[in-house]
């Protein structure tokens, strides 16, 4: 089961790590921690207007004093190798343990849930790949308080959230100056912010693709048009439910989300639709490429076909006039046998019949526009 | 008719045991025995947080006694052979002939329907197969009361409760702190919890059909592809109904699901989500599949067509040199007569002729690109 | 205009019936008798708990007595041929014009409306052909009154109510202390529970087809296939507003629905989502197969052109090397002129040269498995 | 712009009459008149339960005198070839300027507007083509007034209120007792009623087509699939909005439509979803008649390349057994070049080898059932 | 970051100008100017019922005096590529960060959204190019206040204004006498009507390609195909939340937005669903092109298949009778060695018999129909 809970991020397991499951019947609550996982380490950034902490911590109890001070006080936590850890750190914030097992169980859906005093909003970043076109996905939980945010990574790479710590760090825009609430919209935005870099890298290989496909069509190109579909399909699954959490955080009146942060919030619902948008539109097109790959095939098939039936057609007729006059019947015994054997233009003649088949077929075949491609 | 009700199951009539029906114009409320069908066997767990019985009872009336007490008594009925027991259960529960028929009639629709003092749920639980790809799915039916749950299942084998009743057993996490209604939460929550690893094997299959279809796709492949999206059709029309049901659960405020199920009951909707999310996502995926295999199939047929073209556009040219120069044309009628054939290098200069007939041709595809694969 | 609103029933006309039409322009409630419909044959039961009269009537007017007394009287009429008994039948039932025109029009949809103090429900009945896949479809009228129902059949033969009428007759169930509007629900809930057979037909056909499909598809299956999707397609249009028609009597409050009535219209509610459901599967099993129909054309040419393949580019190259020593090239006048003519193993030699290539060819066929089935 | 609003109609420009559209950027409440359109007709229909006036007048000023009076005048206006006329018509109804534009502009959508005093309704009428499959489209505006309807038609020809004018000039039905509101009825009736018999040719066309594309299918089959599936797509962005326009005035409580319509204006609804119904079914037919045209045409190239495979796969292995014995190896020279050449029965041993090859190809073509077709 | 804002147009990034977007985690309001942006140049028309302002301008702050008077003023600014002047723009009319922001990044999705006293409208414009099958797009933002507009495009080049500028310099219609939320309605209605000359093009562009697909499809014919396919989804994707766009101006109740503008906006969502529904239909014709095209290569592919059969097949068994008397079996040594060699007919009566094998499958090929054309 652990395992299930976190296999090494490659590209087999990508697409079914989102599909890992809890144990049918367990206790609910149960957290489970995979051996995998990297250990966790905790960052604390704790800042007002005026003053600014930016450390990493090593105990989640080190965090204690920051909490009820007036001060925001962000708590990241990176990765999710260690039970012990984990759990002092729902004792130090206090989980609900339906929070702690939504934290833990790297499958959760989207979703945004009000446990009294807090908001837990769980999340799933993409951050695109190094050079080619795909993308590492992984889980943030969000638990947002009055004075405090903690946010929960499912590993210690890959992370979407430097501009917001820079952000803070330089005192640049007004998060210095907002609560704990414009800090969880600040990185849900850039999480949203983070799916158009991904996306950008499809829609530039599937303009690659569309050449590929119009002009050398291959195997390759078949298999690659595949993975793009079930890539999308697995951007399209993660998409979709942060737009319905956005559209909670703005509707549902949560005591934690001021009035003043729905024109920011607002702002990201857009962004969030327009990302989905755009996959809609992507899968729309490698949809047509499919359709047009299997013409192009097709095309080349008849291409195929056309050649063996010209070079077949003039020389079939061709080799059947010389394998008539390789017959051995004997012009001795009667002059209707074979006499044009003995004449004197007999070869020449026979040269030219061929030249004459051959060409009027070619001619057929030119007009029919056999020659052209097709 | 009591033979629709109850199929022996197998392969063959998986997929239409759902689609089994009651007589038109029947009695509402008739029940029919199948005649194959299980006999039932009843078992009682009856515990509060201090005291538990676990039994299995020969009558319906044992359980009696059980009912009136305020400790919560689970009685879990395995098989429905016996029209006689299933009668006297109806007795014992005082249940409503309507509710009756739906326990009995095992092609129900998942749902929730409210009897005054009892809920009656439907439900349906899928059982992954020992080793192979595919499901064995039975109804079962909860009967909520105040202190009691009554659940009815079509057959004695294959059950995801196991888990559950070791909690109780062992009185692990809250479920013995809590009432009927919570046992009933749990029990769903299992059933949903069970498509995880039926689903898990279906995503195991697809990746390996993918390779397949990429590399060597046979008629089985096929056979097996459309096989997984029947499959998938059923478990889709088997999640679905139970997300209705959850909802109605959540919202229709019946009175037997207090107010502090609510959570729980969610986290079981995210669940039913979760599963939607991935048939559809399985779905889509084999569908493409489908679409990559007619790819594949056209591609193979291409190659085997580049072969035969190959083949034939360079020997038919060079079958008709060869069948000029075996026609019989007199040369000492004439010296226009096929004089080649007394040349000094006749032969050899005709040999050559071949040679770079079939070398030009096997230069212009290998130019096209026909050699490689396509 | 008449020939329309009747044709003959059979298979050619079974899928344009729904379709037919009235006369654009004529004024409502123009009731139209087809020649050809069978004359109306009216049956009366008379029913109350302790009483009942079960008999064939002549003239709408003998149901008179009947219907102002407190026992319900269904009076049921089958056949549509006679527009005299069709007016005075409007007249004992003080029917409004629309109703008449709907209860004549075959065409119309299933609806519900109020008029007053009578229901009109336009439903349409199945009922599965003798030995072969398909189903005759009739509309059924219901005009409900307080203590009477009228039903108007289309035609006398097939019918589905038989059991209801055996269950007033032999007094089973509660159907004889019920009043009208129980008599109402019970046959409506026979027309919908009647739609499973004829499904389980096409379940049963789609199986057989499966089978044929993947191992000897043929022009006929094909045709089978396209036919199925068709009927099925007509299913849909049918079950469909049926839905809305429960659906409309248990929500929009009408008076002369009970409200003991909802439980079973529930039921029936549900009966009728669940022959939808299974609709719906068919058609996307249908849907599949026709993709596995294309496939297994495509693999099945496959076959033809790797058997033509392997046995012209095994042939053609021997053929090519017999035309080369069937040439005739003057070994006399140069040594370089065919010397392998007049060698002493030159025919073996030959012969062994041919069983290398042809062998090799084999050879290398076999290896890209083209021997084996694709 | 002139062009646009009125294009001569024929095949090639039907489809897109209702995409032309207004310059951007106009004055709202202009018109633009087609010079190509025909000159206005106008005739006028005044009536009550006891007089009646039918008469074509040549100015709009003509009608004046009735239409204060408490008797229904219908002023039906045929052709918009003229600015000065309608202008004229403008002034004397009091149009407002946007519904002059709206009566003008021939590709609006239907929709129905409320302009005080006045309810304007744009409908689209189609008509079908004389003996072919196919129909005339135009647009008809109503304005509606208390005691007076205005209606404008594109052209003078094909108009399907012919039998409405009849019912009033004969008195039939309630039409002559009945309001301004119920002639709009009548006529809206009319419109939608007229959709069935261009449906029904459709239905026919589309038997044949399927019994075509089953047995004989040609490109022209494909042809008129597509062009059927373009006519229906048209035929449903007709009809979706009329039953909109039906659905608001029923709902919106117009104050011009009595409560007494709402009966008549339900039934005209249920016949526009019956319509839309029709549409729809013809379209998936359409689709699935495209998926068996493809599968065909599949069908069609198996026979043909079995026919080729058959025929090669027999003769081209005879013809080399043929070309063995065509050599000219040397017999003279040594015992072991060609024998048979010199064997007393090497000629009737050689076709009797032929034989048996050709005999035992044919025979496992017959086992594969080649022979028969596919 | 700022190349991605503004890509240089042209027909490679059309389609993915849209799809632009802003940095992850950027601080909310952030402008970034794109470095290849035309710089602005800004006009300002001011006008009331009797007296018009219409000229360029060089800096924001000149059009300030015009701002606070009563007349209507219009700034409208072209080409977005200088921070300080949008900044000082964003003083001169008190813009909020936020809008201002969406103002420059081009790729925001058409929305409506208030700002206290100002109403944001984002929208996006289409131009139709030159003379080929294609448009520009481009974001035009509107900010309304109660006296003035100001509209920013994103470039100077296209515009579909001219026709509004020309009503207001010559007075046309009421628009001199309207207010500034009337001159927004006239420019949004301007750039929905501007849709329609785009889409006209693309219906002509698709009558040919009908045309084309049906004749002589070719692989150009394909990508032709491809590309309107995705140049209509992009014009779907940009028409569909303008019609979200208008909708909320009509209901929604902005302060700004008079009861007078709700018929002309209710006659402008009117054009947009026009536009919408003229897209759909586009787009499903093209779909249904795509399967024509298969069609017609599958077709193209069968004629080409049959050629190659008549031919091979009239002309091996022919060539099979040749090579039989070609064969050298020796004549001299038996009676039953090719004594046909010796007839006196021999030859004549051979090549009577390949005019009669030949005649007889010309005489079934002709019976099949294959002459004809598939």
């Amino acid at each position: 089961m652990a395992k299930k809970n976190r296999r090494p991020s490659g590209k087999k397991t990508k697409a079914s790590k989102m599909d890992s499951y809890i144990q049918p019947g367990s206790v609910p609550g149960t957290i489970i921690i995979d051996q995998d996982a990297p250990p966790p380490t905790i960052f604390l950034i704790d800042y007002n207007q005026t003053s600014l902490t930016h450390k990493q911590i090593n105990t989640p109890e080190e965090c204690v004093p920051y909490l009820d001070t007036i001060s925001v006080s962000w708590v990241d936590v990176q990765g999710l190798g260690s039970a012990d850890i984990l759990q002092r750190l729902a004792n130090v914030f206090s989980l609900h343990p339906l929070v702690l097992e939504d934290v833990v169980n790297v499958a959760e859906r989207p979703k945004v849930e009000d446990y009294e005093d807090q908001l837990l909003i769980i999340a799933r970043m993409v951050v695109p790949k190094e050079r080619i076109c795909g993308f590492y996905s992984e889980q943030v939980s969000f638990v947002l308080d009055k004075n405090y945010l903690l946010t929960v990574q499912e590993e210690p790479e890959h992370d979407c959230f430097e501009s917001v710590r820079m952000r803070i760090d330089k005192s640049k825009g007004i998060i210095r100056k907002q609560g704990a609430n414009y800090l969880a919209y600040a990185l849900l935005d850039a999480i949203i912010d983070g799916f158009f870099p991904v996306l950008e890298r499809y829609g530039d290989r599937i303009e690659e693709l569309e050449e590929e496909v119009m002009n050398k069509p291959s195997r390759q190109t078949l298999q690659e048009i595949y993975q793009i579909r079930r890539e999308l399909l697995q951007l399209r699954r993660t998409i979709w439910p942060h737009r319905d959490v956005i559209n909670s955080l703005i509707r549902d009146g949560y005591e934690l989300i001021n009035e003043d942060m729905k024109p920011y919030l607002r702002d990201c619902y857009d962004h969030a639709v327009q990302v989905m948008d755009m996959v809609e539109n992507y899968r729309e097109i490698t949809n047509g490429l499919m359709d047009v790959y299997l013409s192009a095939v097709s095309n080349r098939m008849n291409e195929v076909m056309k050649f063996l039936t010209v070079i077949s057609s003039i020389f079939i007729p061709l080799t059947f006039i010389a394998g008539i006059y390789g017959m051995n019947f004997n012009t001795e015994k009667s002059p209707y046998n074979m006499p044009e054997l003995n004449w004197y233009f007999g070869y020449p003649l026979c040269l030219a019949l061929m030249a004459v088949v051959a060409g009027g077929l070619a001619l057929a075949f030119w007009q029919k526009g056999w020659f052209s491609k097709f």
